[in-house]
């Protein structure tokens, strides 16, 4: 028997996703959110959920593009403040000494310093209530070299990403390989 | 100087998300999807994507309901054989030993066994290519009491979710504590 605990917003884990815009004057911003997801193969898309209000909504409204980035776990305390403190108040860049760098194909900065980025395109806007989603094309993922395996693809090993655990509010290391994905299945 | 993957789907982490659905003749059947996340507060929301032709598809398209389960890291070998194998071939139910569930708010099962469970309503569909987005209005989250912390709230420890890194194609369990969230980054 199962406990209610109501309409409860949680999964596990969350991901930490820094946002990356410009404003109408290409001052650049960064803003974490927990709420986002890639949706879709073709087009390859990425969706963030914004409250209205925030600096980042109005940039992406008139900008029409955001980049995603990703960041290794010595960073996590430059990716909480980028989610507690608005760029209507301070330069989030400047003062976590993170070098801005336009992206070639997008409106939007990412960070020189961070491991993985997804540059994205506005795609399309959904109207969920109190947060409003975005649609981003993911038009190219960049990475450090550091970061990728002999292949070429990132390493999450190396990357070192963490996520938020929702109810505690605690970030969290990633752990152990538990098993292989799409194959350790075939044993049921 | 970055070096680019091309327009990679890639987050990390992606939590592992096991969606309960009716079909036409209630059937129950399960599918675990990567690509979903919490997306509104008010009204509370989850979006997960799904290919057109899956059987999820149509039994959400018919059912407007759907829940969405976190399992523990003890069954990602049943989490991974959800995802691999489709309900038109296999009582996927039945053949991992889950009992359904009838959920009492909306027309979708979910798995006694499993430790946490969003029973979900319809809220919005959202056609972006090749992947369909459900978004489902959270009505009720229920979790078993023994992954519940002495508030009552889901104890990410006790429940011991898992993760996909999707590049390398394997399951991870959580690590470590790295840092309080919307806390530690009030020191940069």
């Amino acid at each position: 028997m199962k406990k209610s605990l109501g309409p409860k917003t949680i999964i596990y884990p969350m991901p930490v996703l820094v946002i990356g815009t410009y404003d109408i004057n290409n001052k650049p911003n960064l803003m974490t959110v927990a709420w986002g997801c890639i949706c879709c193969s073709d087009p390859p898309c990425v969706a963030i959920s914004i409250l209205k209000g925030r600096q980042t909504y109005e940039n992406i409204m008139n900008k029409k593009a955001f980049t995603v980035n990703i960041l290794s776990e010595d960073m996590v305390k430059e990716a909480d403040y980028y989610g507690i403190v608005s760029g209507r108040n301070e330069d989030k860049f400047s003062r976590t000494n993170i070098t801005p760098v336009k992206s070639e194909l997008v409106s939007a900065p990412y960070g020189k310093e961070f491991p993985l980025v997804l540059e994205c395109k506005l795609y399309k806007i959904t109207e969920l209530g109190a947060h409003t989603q975005f649609v981003g094309e993911i038009l190219d993922a960049k990475a450090e070299e550091s970061i990728l395996d002999k292949s070429g693809n990132p390493d999450i090993e190396k990357l070192r990403p963490f996520f938020l655990d929702t109810t505690g509010s605690n970030y969290f290391s990633i752990g152990k390989i538990l098993a292989k994905a799409f194959s350790v299945g075939k044993e049921v």
